[in-house]
């Protein structure tokens, strides 16, 4: 059922559920799911409501109207989207293709609702899987003399494709700094390793080498530091001395998949807020 | 800190957080954790909310006096509860000792908030464990031939000792009806099976024969009908042909404390609301 | 690289590990992946190694002529497969992709080695996605008059293919005894639930109703018997009460397409020793 | 059932198992479990066999002499070890008591076998759950000014009471390299943090400033390097920021003392062999 999803973070005092919750019942809303969080080291407050469409006599501008001024009593920052809305997110790959095919099975399942306008790749290997989806795929040659000239078109053409943000499925190029600048807290990359271990080329060989028993992967918003963005997912998997590097590579994939996918699933349904280098992820 | 403890369900429709939220800012009350779940099918409305006491111009005697008309406006069922006033858990046991021995530890190094009044047995193998924890170990033989008078007594130590819960830590003896009567949705207990698979004796036996790679452990209040009660937590281990049934036995040890310690954790800070033959625990 | 796979199981008894290694041995034979197991209460042996093909003076033909008198000393059920011969897994599929596509994405990505010689199904839905694949896509239509005469046609396109095994990959049929006798420990099954809870049909259902908090799913061999026979693997996904039945179906999806695969891989790779009701295992 | 455990590794070639088991096969010795590895990349070879003592017409000892050449003709470093002779484990704690519970706990219970001849600490504060158990408790202070003075007694203290390894049960203090190679590979130390992430002190702080959604504990071999050692077994526990620093601790507890006594056990059962910075595992 199509609902509003409106998230918000502020400093704590007394009062603030009330507030909203006031204003959502005086105009009849009914709500659906509700979560809400206070840290209690920082004091700072994070909340996440939906609210059924149906159920107000306006829609999310009408809302944004009418709700502002409570959000400036406190302080607030805040958000309202619209279920019906779906998020654009541009694909970024390389060769590797199981995130990319995972996520697309995802999207062609109507698992959880999003759109991708079209997927971007430095090589032509995964045009075939993209376009039997029915999604463009647009390949943008990266040569060691053209990465910030390439990187500029991908830029362009994510704004083209007006994307909500942009998801990194394996894509194992390091973008420059003034792209991550351009989508903040919305390009979305998942790491072969359990940050912050394992941080940068070949994890899994380090994590071999290192003899770990646990190998994992890590969903996060890319930062112009590398690896190092607000994690909004992770998981992991038992190894032993049984598994080789490429056992390791093989049985990642799969985490790699789900924790992509879940985190993926997370900002698409607005439920992850982030302060700081922390996240909230109200699942 | 401490903190009332409000809890509520009832028929959802819209308002019901802005009421309860309105009532406790208009006190000035801060809330800390505060958590809400709205069954979909049955529309239904569950809530939790920590309300610091210091905040409060009054206690939890005055909350349930000032609070009733909102309550009786949505038809709630509600309670609010103290933290300054420890739920009293009654502990039965038997000959193993793990769960008891995991549950005194916690209980010892102040992990969650709890007192045991007694531990009450069928046997003396306990006593001493007890002791050391300076905890009074009440000895209740039961015969094949008195084991109704026994549980007779057994209960009559309970209300002496005003328990507030019972925990079966591997009590292994099945409790008359009018036992499990007495204390409803407050008597715990811990299977050593992954419910509602293996139900009654011998579930690692069972497991075994059966083949399954995963075993577990429930911990559930104890209702009339055997090992069917709400299910408040499981978990599980994996577990493969090399494990004979001692090892499930020596592997299973582990989950099942860990599990019935969270149950127990949960019950203590009122995060367990039962509705029908199903829970919403807000962990 | 190519190996042959000797798994052998007997009664135990001193020696059968010398025997078998010192033949090994004595032809040359480097051994890679070993493993064995003796269970103690039935004192039964079981065994599986992996023997680097180029190696051996002879190949797997050869194997089998000099080992059988060894084999017979110790009364030993046993069988010697070569890598380099791929498995021909016929999958057996309905309406829903999910499994399906897992495993095609696997076979396409050359995870693990086997081939798909077709898909059948009693349904039309999935044929795009076994095509784009390059399988042939083979519709049974089974309406409740033709169920037995159906499935007497697609045991015969089992066998026209030369089937070494059959996947049914969420077929959501019942097989008849007669198809499930011709394949003995050959037909691979996921079912929904965490075996032996939540047999029969809409197990996410049932395990909503009773309010568990793990879901799970199994991967067996098929036996006369409903949701009875040898169990392969199993993994678990928790839950809580804030998924509906829905959520259970979203979650449980990725649990049975994991669960299923692995089932899979181990049977390809001859890892699954079945000994009555219960299998080894050899990961 | 009294069992020689039998320890190997070599560099890999034809042959060796045949030889090992021809040599036990030879004598009638019974095998229990069995397992081998033999790593790719190395050609390294590794192998551990219980096998039944009652079943050999002599002793470890006679073992030992018996199976010397075998040994040496393959360049075997090797081991036999016997279960009746309970591996001595000195305990060091410091001030927190939940690893040192668990694994007295454990002893008592007689859940594996090995004998804690004493528990040495830098506080007293231990001394009367040291006691209850009957196990002598000796207080070592450790000032600024007297630290390595006092690791030499305390080493001096092993010796002594004859240690066969010695566990660091949440000990908190750096041992002087001297130390360290007084026992190679023999001094077992529980960190709380997931290896090689957030290395040195207060990992938990560290998790949680970085906001990640698992956390670990890993049971590794000291060696002169902090933190460094070859890792024996980790276990994870998921999070969420609803969990703040003192959660992190409390639910890492429970991981800390499950993942220390795993390794305690893998130790004193002969199930870990060093490899360089890795660990072979033969659980």
């Amino acid at each position: 059922m199509r609902h509003y999803r409106l998230t918000l973070s502020c400093p704590d005092r007394p009062g603030i559920i009330a507030a909203v919750s006031a204003f959502i019942a005086a105009h009849g809303g009914t709500i659906g799911e509700s979560a809400s969080h206070s840290e209690p080291d920082t004091r700072h407050f994070f909340m996440r409501q939906e609210i059924l469409a149906a159920s107000l006599p306006f829609g999310a501008d009408g809302f944004r109207e009418r709700f502002s001024a409570i959000a400036s009593g406190f302080n607030m920052q805040w958000n309202i989207s619209d279920s019906a809305q779906k998020k654009r997110m541009v694909m970024l790959a390389s060769k590797q293709d199981h995130c990319l095919a995972d996520l697309l099975y995802r999207w062609r399942s109507k698992e959880f609702d999003f759109d991708i306008p079209c997927v971007i790749s430095n090589h032509e290997d995964l045009r075939s899987l993209a376009e039997w989806h029915g999604i463009p795929y647009i390949h943008v040659p990266l040569g060691p003399e053209n990465k910030p000239a390439g990187h500029v078109k991908i830029l362009d053409l994510c704004r083209q494709h007006k994307a909500d943000a942009i998801v990194l499925a394996r894509y194992m190029q390091i973008l420059p700094d003034a792209f991550c600048a351009a989508y903040p807290n919305r390009i979305i990359n998942i790491h072969h390793g359990l940050l912050p271990a394992f941080v940068g080329a070949r994890p899994y060989h380090q994590a071999f080498e290192r003899g770990v028993k646990q190998i994992g992967a890590t969903c996060h918003y890319v930062t112009a530091e590398l690896d190092a963005g607000p994690i909004i997912e992770q998981d992991v998997i038992r190894v032993d001395h049984s598994e080789a590097v490429e056992d390791l590579i093989r049985l990642g994939r799969d985490v790699e998949k789900t924790v992509l996918s879940r985190g993926v699933r997370y900002h698409v349904e607005d439920r992850v807020l982030v302060h700081g280098e922390r996240t909230v992820v109200f699942r």
